[in-house]
């Protein structure tokens, strides 16, 4: 099997570092690929460059579709195109927020999502009610740190994660925490013995889940249904060439 | 006050219809505008058009806020943009299908939304609950249409409005009955004279709560918030020149 | 058009403060008319007292639609009356909690309420609940001031509004900010003005809601469900003579 | 201990027939007394007739607890002035909704209501919800009789809540059936014979409830907490005397 | 009518003392018997022990059927095998955490739990859902004693929970109290007189529920539901003997 | 790896079948072992039969482990034990109702859950509230089969599951079908090419979870949180030799 990661945004110098983490974890038997962005903002920190990335991610996704790729990954925990694009392909496309915070759910009593700042909160709520897990969902915390920040300073980063989650399991009743942005990837082990608490790297454990629906797909059939909210868009209209 | 009205998709035959109808409800003191877009397929049906038009719609959005429109609408039932909107606009931006499920709540116990088709259900489940107004919602019907085949066949539209309206009100115990597709508008007052009960055009009451929106705003500077969600990208990264 | 503000309780010294602020935010084609009670205590502070102002408020209805007012404000934030009203009316009545709470939804992520003393919290978030809009409500603080200490010290209740409003923003998530009480109106745009996000006077913001429900009445013939729970009492019973 | 039944409406002919049925279920130690109302509509079929009884019925109260009563139960299933009634009193005061709908939820996994007309529906649901009850309400069912046409047709009345409650149960999910109206007392042995479910008679089982909490009230000193929406009116405003 | 009390754990030094409090507030025509277990750890603190313990409950609860006893309260407030019981019994079976919470629900607009430790608060949240009860639940804190600790520091358990019950009172919005482990039990008098709000004693309000079941049984026939989740094995399948 | 898939009942003739249906859908590095048990009834239908077979499954769990064990899952749609079984492990423990529910809420806008009786229901709804996930269930329809007459009727049973879930995906909304009994397994592949919608075979899925989960231990470390739920029972205190 091979799975296609999409890092959202246009920053290259992350893309071998993210394959480098994936690669450490993946199944024996499934082939890695990382790719970027070339045209648009360097991350997802506001709605409107979602909106600038979308184009190139779709056009991914179908390309990887075609190519035979097993499973997409879209990189970005607010899982930006993953209806339009589970409309446009028969292939299990994976959020990480979906992918986590339903994995999440199965490890504790409630999780709660440390993320960059206030303003990428209301999306992630409305994501964590559209997903149906609000009530597992204990609190979403900030760093307040932009995308930017978090990767230039990540030695504070790491500290900022660690205060966060550990109000969010004292105070907040957390017991499992979730690291909402994929910028925030690489910390989980560290964050983890120090917590005592499961901590899920968006980035790592949405590709398990690729992994998983990849083969899901392949033995059983399963992907997403295309009965109505996914339903395609016939192809003699011509948008989809 | 001059408002614009963005009917979202490609089908400049709808212009004039539209402007009409809307002149005919509007308030003395407001000037309408209608525009449509230029690229793109001819409605939003699947959420793949929807991205393909969004590119449009927010450059007229941009646009109208430069003209120093007092609000814009969103011509179509999903509210596609409606977050990305308002992050880059000041102005009120106004979702018909947010405006129409508010002012429904005010009007009875509960709703029913009359939409095209199963495809359309579960996004606008996923609005009324990000909206915050699933428990006022009676049920979703669909008359079982396409977009195409509603502007075709408005006899048989009107017939299939009536008969699910009906259902919904008998069966599903909604008290106010939503038309939810803009395509739909226009029967509202026959469909309210056999139904009894208060039948809501997304078009025009849409128009009617950008007009007070766009009051509130000129009168007590009242506008959505900018302080998470909406949080505007800072000018000087340039994505919006 | 012309719409009546009820001022619930027996407080004639307030009736022309509120008529100036209502003429001030008004629109150009509408009459304002604003009356107050004459039995019974000076506010709604408790049930019991909402009890004892209901009947003449419930007469000012009944003859507001015989003079043909186009619509009528409750002026109290619990909505006393609201479902009574309606249910004896046909013009559009309307409660300030459930239209400013409906408005504020439009306008940021999550909304708080700023009231008086806890006394009043358990009806305002059964209200919400009614509603049908607790997902969108971050929280209710109070100041701690009794309706009568509220009109007696207005700088010390600004201050405490700002205390509270800022708490809410800070560390609620409240991306907009509702006045829970008549008492509170007339501080809105000072408090806009410190705070960065949107306040709603519930005065002021119910008034603007009752002339869009007036207009969309008389342009559209919309106004409450008859159907269900606001039936009307056969007149032929001679309870509603 | 001595116990007061409300039987809200002014109804003469019902009172002996109430104290009846109360005497074959009370505890021997109990004191029944039944009275009704002067002034007014016959029942609270409608919410405007809710607030013309609502005067006498507060006042019944509050003479009440004066003469020692231990509680008071309000005889009408919409609960009508639960929230005015415990505000001005100290012994427990009894609502046979909420009763009946807090002991139906553990006598199984849902209850049904079966009631009056649609009317009736949109204030009982709202109260279900304010009580917090609402993932345990299967349905709410209708027989469409009127208040004055249950009283007339007592055949047809129990042939229609056997039908209604049937289809609860079969096509609802109910397990439990609550008759949701205290014009639809005497029927629950009948019912429950032929339905094999539980049947809770709102009348007789709000006594029951009634006679715990008045036992906690003297034994254990429990009564409604008077800290929040149920603190009372201070004494020296004299609007209480 | 006789009641049985099941004491859930091997801790004969309770049985007096239980017996003792419930003599106090038990009806005059009610002849109260408590057990404890025989074989197993001395509390449920943990989920294994409660597996542990079941068993012999099972078979008391059977036996108590058998010996015509009128209901049987299993005493542990994470009301272990309520559901295993009602399937195999047709009397009342009283769970202290649903009946509390229950009664607690008619007594104000919110309730806290103030129980042992962290470990307690996931299976009684879940409980409060699955009785249906999250919108009443104001919090649940814990005084961070194990049971073996209450039942030994008597002292600084009351002080431990007149700590927390003022904080969930001031800070959370409760306007009553549960007590959240019979271990709590006997404080709730003195707890009641310092802070002015109803606290429920799980033990004696569980006692008290279980003697209207009881009471409703006899009376009315009323008992849980035989036709869905409580269904009973059948005789001959020979399991239940 | 190795995982253990523990048939939950006496049963021995479906241990072979299980295991070879497993066989055709596990990772080619994982070892499949299949366990059955020696004391109880055949299956689990009544929850005092989950109480009869907890114990052995429970010492399965804990040998499981001890055997090092990369997972357990726990085979039976009532998810029996999980909590008690992931309070004593580390290890992963899967149970298929909330694995397949959450993998199936990742499919499609709602699912539904076909069963065997009404008996099951009442569980299977509070298993899906406590899982978080009640807003994306749409139904749980039952094919009115015992678990007994499902394993002697398959052909029957099939065609049953069939009709059922048409009217999921018709009536109920349905974009995903879970079949909620593990001796519903087999039938998946069929029904998806019938049905035109993804069907989750509980037996398989959950396996694949428990792969999933295995592997997430193992490469990452993470297992379900030990901090408050599944907090594990002291050592020192010898109930968990």
């Amino acid at each position: 099997m091979k799975i296609l990661y999409v890092d959202v945004g246009v920053s290259p110098q992350w893309l071998q570092p993210f394959k480098k983490m994936i690669e450490l974890v993946k199944r024996p038997d499934v082939e890695v690929e990382v790719v970027g962005m070339m045209r648009g903002p360097p991350d997802a920190e506001y709605h409107y460059y979602e909106h600038l990335l979308m184009d190139e991610l779709l056009e991914i996704v179908r390309k990887a579709e075609k190519e035979r790729y097993d499973s997409v990954v879209i990189g970005c925990f607010y899982d930006p195109g993953l209806r339009e694009a589970r409309e446009i392909a028969r292939i299990p496309i994976v959020g990480p927020a979906e992918a986590c915070m339903h994995i999440a759910s199965t490890l504790g009593h409630r999780f709660s999502i440390i993320t960059g700042r206030r303003k990428f909160v209301p999306k992630m709520e409305d994501n964590t009610s559209i997903y149906g897990l609000e009530k597992k969902l204990a609190s979403i915390r900030t760093v307040d740190f932009s995308v930017k920040e978090m990767e230039e300073s990540r030695e504070k980063l790491k500290e900022a994660l660690l205060n966060e989650a550990k109000r969010a399991v004292e105070e907040d009743g957390a017991e499992v925490i979730v690291l909402g942005c994929t910028a925030e990837s690489g910390f989980s082990k560290e964050l983890m013995e120090k917590l005592k608490v499961p901590v899920i790297d968006a980035t790592l454990v949405a590709w398990k889940y690729a992994e998983m629906m990849a083969d899901l797909h392949r033995k059983l059939g399963i992907t997403h249904s295309k009965i109505g909210g996914y339903e395609s868009p016939p192809r003699e209209a011509g948008w989809l060439e």
